[in-house]
Order: structure tokens, then sequence, then C-alpha cells
């Protein structure tokens, strides 16, 4: 089971390797990152380097795509070699997935037309203007196609995915591996729950329009 | 403030990364990945290399000190060139800390003795037998030692130490920023509440002794 993460300059790196964490445990996964050609690509902080193996011409059809969030993604919007990779690699795919906004890279591509899914939380009218029907959860999957939140939902997501990959039983030894029994120190991780002022100030500091 | 995260040969990816996502967003702060030498380091699945863009010669003076842990642990618990760095830096961090397996390198190099500490639920013996404290919790503050439970406690951790490096409003604020309010599908995180058989099984696979 061939599974590929995309990298593009300034993608999140949690949105990668969260859901890399959790899927490079399941049982015949061969996980490849991949960008445009193999490299180090830098993400969103400018401090941080991954390396992507392969090429996505070296990897035409994955079973799982993976496509990360990141301010990096408004480059990727429209038509290019990114985007016709996408779209050639879907027809195939078991699943389909991203993290953050990579769900706009993908409704972009026409991939969510009508279809539920989720973004960051700044983004959800964007994915709306895109097509595809929004919905206020940590993780949704519509078909084959499975969508997060942003940046940390990607381990929440991905394990969900690698229940339906196995089973459940697998799934959770995955998550008792990485121990992920979260409990931040705070309770301001949606903008149901931060103190009101710090999500206008996200809001009013947002990329997206009508955040 | 420059923030050093340490990288070596199959390390656990979430274990840097983490911590990474949410202190890369503290105002002021310079993160650097380091390692031996400047490369592109493996992490345990042989799936991910990150890049050090330092070595160790190169960041004498961390203002905080992280060290991941991982398999790749178990190598370095002796003498060498990386145990007389993590002495030498220490001296002069304001927070020296670790996710997962990491406390189990700053235990063998002295220290956390007779500090409170903690690290990957399986290690704990481990911790024990190396002159620390443990204690089950995601995370443990002790003077300026901050350690974590396995793998994703490094993100709970990153936050609290985020808020006493600034303030609670900005650690909430990076909260946000990575929509950490999570969500996980299934309830088997921690050895106290996944099926019993699962945890029976990983600790009859553990590496450590008395797991």
């Amino acid at each position: 089971m061939q599974i590929v993460i995309a990298l593009y300059d300034r993608f999140t790196a949690l949105d990668a390797v969260g859901p890399h964490q959790v899927l490079a445990h399941v049982p015949a996964a061969e996980i490849i990152f991949a960008s445009e050609r193999a490299r180090a690509v830098s993400d969103e902080t400018g401090t941080l380097t991954l390396g992507a193996d392969a090429s996505y011409a070296d990897v035409p059809h994955p079973d799982v795509l993976l496509i990360p969030g990141g301010p990096g993604q408004s480059a990727h919007m429209g038509d290019g070699p990114f985007r016709d990779w996408i779209i050639e690699a879907d027809k195939t795919t078991t699943w389909t997935t991203s993290v953050c906004t990579g769900s706009l890279i993908l409704a972009a591509a026409g991939l969510l037309t009508g279809r539920q899914a989720t973004t960051y939380w700044l983004a959800m009218n964007e994915l709306a203007s895109l097509g595809a029907k929004p919905v206020h959860d940590r993780y949704v999957f519509d078909g084959k196609y499975a969508t997060s939140a942003g940046v940390s939902a990607g381990i929440d997501m991905a394990l969900a995915l690698a229940a339906r990959l196995t089973d459940d039983d697998t799934a959770q030894a995955i998550q008792l591996g990485i121990e992920y029994a979260p409990n931040p120190p705070f309770n301001a991780g949606s903008p149901a729950t931060a103190p009101p002022r710090l999500v206008a100030a996200q809001r009013a500091a947002s990329r997206f329009p009508n955040p």
C-alpha cells in the first residue's frame, strides 16, 4: 500500500508529520514524501526542511494521497503540474485526503464539489466558495475523501484512516504507540473555546476573505 | 531566544516536529535543528528525513534545548560528543527539555538525578533506574527541566513551555493557530485506557527491561 504525502514550499510541517507518524505504523504501508522533484522542502516557518524522496512523476498511482495545508497552499490553487498530478492520481486512489488548507487544493482541483469536507477554521468560507459543503468537525469522510481541520487535526484523521485501512485494533495500537492521550494545558484550540479576543485577532489577520 | 532541537538517527519525528510547530510561533524565537554535523537526519521509520542546519558545535549556548526520543536514543546513553554538548549547553540554558525517551538521554547525562520527570510509558522504570523520580503525567516541570510523555505529549509540553516563555495569551493564540482541540477517534492513547491485550502486547515487545 503506497501512501504519498505531497510537500510544497511553505507547507505546515505538523500537517504532514502528524499523519506520517500514524500511517507509518500501518502494516504494509510504504510512505513516500513527494514534491515536483526530489528535494528538501522548507516549511512555513523557514526553519524546518523535510525531504521529498520522489517527484510526482515517480508516484503516479498512490493508494493513499495526502495533501497538507499551510500558507504555501495559495500558490497551488490554479492550473499546473501539481494539480494535474493530483487529478490523475485521484482517479486510482483508495483514499484521497488532506489536512488543514490542503482541502482547498483538493476543492480547487474539483475533487470536493458537492462533498462534505472540512478545513482550517479560518478557511471554512473559502472551502464553501470552492464548491464543497463545509462541516465543522475534526475530520470528515465522504466517500473516499477524508479531510481534516487545522494542523493538529491530521493526527485524529490519520487514526480514523488507519482504522479503515486495517481495523480498530491496529489503529488503537498505533495510538498507544504514540501515547496520544492529549491533554493540552489550555482549552483554546477551537474558535468555540478560545478567548474571544484571540479569535477576533486571528480573524482580522487572516489571509482568507470572510474568515 | 535560541531554541535548539537535537536530531539523531532514528529519532521519532513527531517528538521534534510537534514542539517545533508550537515553539516556532513564539515571538522572538529562533529555532535551529542541530546534529553532530549539518545533514539530513532519518527518523525511526526510514521514510522521513528532517534537515539539521547546524552542528552541535555551532550552537553551544541555546536558551532552550529540546531532546526528542525514539529508538535511536539507545545509542546516546553513554559518553560521547553528544552527551558532552548536552552537559555544556545545559549549564546556560533557561529550559532543558525532552519528549518521550529523550528524557533517558538527559537522565543518563546526570541532568535529572533526583528530579521529577516523565518519559514514554514503556520506559518509566528505565527512567527510574537512571536516577530520576518518574511521574505519570503528560509533562512534568521540575526547575528548568521539562520532560514529556510519549511522542504526541511533546505538543502539550511545548504549549506549557510557550506560556512560560511568554504568557498564557500567547500560548493560547498558538494553540488556536494549530487548531489543537484534539479529538481522537479512540481512547487508546494511554496504558490506562487502551484495551489491555494491546497494552500487554506492547509491554512484551518493548526494548526496555520491566516496561
